[in-house]
């Protein structure tokens, strides 16, 4: 007899809790905060066990039916990745990814180090078959909604091939996340023609020309906000540079308003009052809005959070790994993968 | 008898008349004008001799001591560069570089089509001894002055090499024209860390580690807008990505507020009372402002404009060639390629 869906088991998700800069504070009240919007889920949290029982307490918050994991090692910002997997066994990251791994828990979520994060997925938690290189997306938000870019620094030097395994699974991310039926993917190079291009994106661009995926050819790097199309796909070197380089966009908006307020004193009070409407307006490019971005190629839902991830920004990433669940995300890609 | 310095000759500098989107009317406008507020050099304008003509009429203006160049044909934003060389002979780009190659003038200005200026300051007027790629650079504003980037798209593809010879140009020209005694140099990558990196910047790394320059280390995206260095390396791919990334999140701000304000009354008000003070935030942003941007290492001193100069610009751009000329910049860095 099978099971009816009330029988099925519970997702579990699983939370870092000492991942982030903020850890693990924001990572508990997020975790927590999610699982109280939205019941029907098991959480994990692994972490100093003494500090999550007493960041609930101090809120007066509950841990019923919430497990709690216990781990003694941290891995921070500053650790190298790969050596930190080996060295680190009993951080919450390398403990978590096993878990993971073991099929102990559906989904990882975690805004600790986003390059471990990235390598645990990819060597504890594994690939799925047909998977050379998984891939790291963000989004950034354009005039019309949002553009998704892969890859954003999960491997540099991606060879053709690789690029155009990024635009498959992201193709599948997007048509199931955003309901996106045939999402439009372009190739991000430095001019639309189809001859422009380094060397690399001149083989890529007759790949996904040749392939079944909505291509819609090279597109430039003022193509993102305008929102051209809905998937950008770059080699990680230039996504990571991409990223880094808008967010800190969005920094030094606030010191540049000041200094024109302080040169001059109507702008001041002008600017002054004019300051929650502009932060208004820029609130679409906070991280926190999005609930971390995905891995995708590896077998489990892997979120990666912003070190600075508010505990709204955790909740967020909790709630997109339940709805990643829902959807059977890794099922689908695990399916386009395996087609040749 | 050596020539006293008031016998020497004028500087002769060559404006493109049909370059940019508003050619020949901005041209004209911007390079009279820059004329009569430095009148210490000989203009000679390349372009379609009726319409100058017509222009300096409309607007009441002497072409007294100005050479007019007469051209038939113009290279548009759609011509291909190195085809459009050979195709298009009595275009005003080819006629005006091969006068610049020939010692006819000491600096070439144009905002035309900027593949076609990068290539016809390469193959036309010629690299300087020692240089095996010329390089273009830019300036982004960050919080405390300029960063300079360089390569922003003058070639793909760059080896270690190359990336050192930008690294040698942009030093003698930010020396110069900054006045900056020895430029911050950093080098675009993934991450701080000596090892992070693709292929190509880890054996840049260790090239300029190991030379004369004041090597910071690898930069991030982010510290562009920070001004953690005067100078940024990086392949022209990435550099004209970025470049391109970041004049559209200056058109995207005008929308953006717009959706604000048309959200809520009140903060229609709010954005409509700020609209100067934010306008004068991002007047640092205006590529009108710097006066075109440098293609180095080749025999002549070479301004290329946006497609989109204001008159303004026109003008910024003339004054700085004759600045670049003033300061002997070709010599020395012909001087600088030349050692070994």
């Amino acid at each position: 007899m099978p099971l009816s869906s009330s029988d099925s088991p519970k997702c579990k998700i699983l939370v870092d809790a000492m991942g982030g800069d903020f850890a693990p504070q924001h990572e508990v009240l997020g975790a927590l905060s999610a699982l109280n919007e939205n019941k029907s889920f098991h959480l994990i949290l692994v972490g100093d066990d003494e500090k999550i029982k007493a960041i609930a307490k101090e809120n007066n918050l509950s841990l019923e039916g919430v497990e709690i994991i216990h781990s003694d090692e941290v891995i921070t910002m500053h650790d190298s990745p790969t050596t930190a997997l080996k060295t680190k066994q009993k951080s919450s990251l390398v403990i978590g990814a096993k878990l993971v791994a073991s099929g102990g828990a559906d989904a990882f979520v975690s805004a600790g180090n986003t390059g471990a994060v990235a390598a645990a997925g990819t060597l504890l938690i594994g690939r799925l078959p047909g998977v050379e290189r998984p891939t790291i997306g963000t989004y950034i938000p354009n005039l019309k909604g949002i553009t998704t870019v892969f890859d954003v620094g999960a491997f540099v030097d991606s060879k053709p091939q690789h690029l155009v395994g990024y635009a498959k699974l992201a193709n599948v991310y997007v048509r199931e996340m955003f309901g996106i039926q045939n999402p439009t993917i372009g190739l991000l190079s430095v001019g639309e023609e189809n001859e422009k291009g380094n060397k690399v994106t001149k083989e890529t661009f007759d790949l996904l020309k040749n392939s079944n995926l909505n291509f819609y050819g090279n597109i430039e790097g003022r193509d993102i906000l305008l929102g051209t199309v809905n998937i950008v796909i770059c080699d990680g070197f230039v996504g990571n540079i991409l990223l880094k380089f808008g967010e800190s966009f969005m920094k030094i908006m606030k010191p540049l308003l000041k200094k024109t307020a302080d040169a001059n004193f109507f702008d001041k009070i002008k600017i002054a009052l004019s300051r929650n409407a502009i932060r208004k307006t820029f609130k679409v490019f906070d991280p926190n809005e999005y609930g971390g971005i995905p891995l995708l190629g590896v077998k489990a839902i892997t979120i990666i959070g912003h070190g600075s991830s508010s505990a709204l920004g955790i909740k967020n990433m909790v709630l997109k790994a339940k709805d990643m669940h829902d959807k059977k995300l890794i099922a689908k890609l695990a399916k386009e993968m395996n087609k040749q």
